[in-house]
């Protein structure tokens, strides 16, 4: 069965059924322990083991797939939706069960040939490389046309869903734009219509006035524990002038990136004990112009504690640590890029 | 501080923030392999450990919080809302960062004085009782005008965020209806607007007809793994008959209730070898009057694969299993309460 989305008939949200996840290694199960750089294929010197590469960082005229690459992205070998499967699903039309065809990118970044576990072990030039290839990949995809938006996110440890140790990142770019996208996009834009100014722009004014959520800043970027927290310890790295795509990035504001990414992952990874997480960077649809209402940004995810079933039921978050504690806490730990 | 609610200023979604949630042992850790009844709670004997009873099915005229009952209610310890405090939070106003009271009931339902893991360990009658339990709290709920909403959940297993071992439910009461319900029954009475029909009772009569997806039914309830489901091997379980609200369930309800309850967990614990798992009532608001477009349900979601940072940036969940493999799974397994 090629991967295809399904449309819940109640709330109109869209899952992406995709058999081939299921057969990556221990797709059911935990991963297991890490079993080192010899059973790695993300690590130099098994480039053949993984998919063809489709960008790299790596010296001007080495062969792409072989050795001395900084920085592979491939496709995933057990994609959630895939290029050039035929735009219908497999199953006929059904106006009450609808589907469409799994059609999209799914790519992984190989930030390092090293086998290491973190962003921040590679130093600011490997998170430099890191959010440029990111820029680079989304800049190509959105030249696909079939392609509405892109999601890049991070899996870091078992309770983030990471399947391999290797320090990787993952986009996903679909046809539709998700749910939570759509209505984080809508949210903002009502915002800018009713009072003029970007509901982003003003959080970072008041977050950098009251100060007891703030978690880090430099000239462009400002990190903080945001006021209705989900997750304990949550926190948002902004840049401070408005742009709604993360894409539109300039070389100055990928500096300012590296340095604000590894400062605050460093002060996650010290201050929490080196804890499973997650990051997603929240940039607007493909499809939408430059937004005065919506502020791309990137929303870093610890998993200090499980997601039970009252947030399953709600959306309703119970947050144990106010976020003025975790900012305090993160404040003090001692951060940046090893 | 009290636990207060807080709103997200840029998509509405409201969190709560509970401090006394991280004073539960191992609130931000592990909880660590079963200690077994001579340290649980919620064993019989050990009634002392617990807050005080609010209700309980005990022999006629046996004190409360003594020894000799078969289910007890008690207010949780580590509460993520309390009734009883002021109304207003402890911050000023601000019409952008915007707080109400934490103001509701958070309750544990001990389904059993034994220290058994499952539903499916006590059998006909021990279920019967606890869905018994759930109905008479809801009516007594529905009767504080301070509350609006109540959702009862069950956390099985770490993974599903549970920290005691001991057969036990939840019940949250709030004075605000969480946002996903609120989407799902706006979603719900849209479609009944529209058609004139309830898009549940429609689901049902086409999942009854097409049949791969079926995992179970008697004459009042039937089960299936929905069509657009998010997490493999979800199952919803539906009352035949249109109702909106779980509290009007009668005797008869209770006992088919009971049955398909433990039928399905039956089958989920043989199928997939005991995983931890979430199930969660979605019954229509107190302040809802009956709607002929909602229908209450039961979703038990088993934990078998980790939600990554994907889902949590979208709410665009991935399934490997498609729902139509699941359920073919789940019929095949041997069921029933033990």
């Amino acid at each position: 069965m090629n991967p295809e989305l399904r449309r819940d008939p109640i709330t109109g949200r869209w899952v992406i059924v995709a058999e081939e996840r299921g057969r990556r290694p221990n797709a059911l199960g935990p991963p297991g322990p890490d079993r080192g750089p010899g059973a790695c294929p993300f690590c130099e010197g098994h480039e053949g083991d993984t998919t063809p590469e489709i960008y790299a960082i790596r010296p001007e005229g080495s062969p792409p797939n072989g050795d001395g690459w900084q920085l592979r992205v491939i496709p995933n070998k057990f994609p959630a939706v895939r290029l050039g499967i035929p735009p219908e699903p497999d199953a006929p039309a059904d106006p009450f069960f609808r589907r469409r065809s799994g059609h999209g990118a799914h790519e992984v970044i190989i930030e390092s040939p090293r086998h290491v576990r973190s962003l921040t072990d590679l130093g600011r030039a490997g998170i430099l490389r890191t959010v440029e290839s990111y820029r680079a990949r989304l800049l190509a995809l959105r030249e696909d046309e079939s392609l509405s938006h892109a999601l890049i996110f991070k899996n870091v440890g078992e309770a983030a869903g990471a399947s391999l140790f290797h320090t990787h990142s993952q986009l996903v770019a679909t046809s539709i734009v998700p749910l939570a996208i759509r209505n984080e996009m809508a949210a903002a834009e009502e915002y800018w219509r009713d009072r003029g100014s970007c509901v982003f722009c003003e959080m970072i004014e008041r977050e950098r006035a009251i100060g007891e959520r703030l978690v880090w800043e430099n000239d462009r970027f400002v990190a903080f524990c945001p006021f209705a927290s989900r997750l304990s310890y949550e926190t948002w790295i902004l840049p401070k002038v408005h742009a709604s795509h993360f894409e539109s990035i300039d070389g100055p504001g990928l500096e300012g990136l590296a340095e604000a990414l590894g400062e605050v992952l460093g002060c996650i990874e010290a201050g929490l004990n080196q804890p499973d997480y997650n990051y997603i960077i929240h940039s607007a649809p493909f499809i939408h112009a430059d937004s005065p209402g919506f502020h791309w940004h990137i929303e870093v995810l610890p998993r200090v504690t499980k997601t039970a079933g009252y947030e399953w039921g709600t959306g309703f978050f119970i947050n144990a640590i106010p976020p003025e504690t975790a900012a305090a806490t993160l404040r003090r730990a001692p951060s940046g890029p090893a």
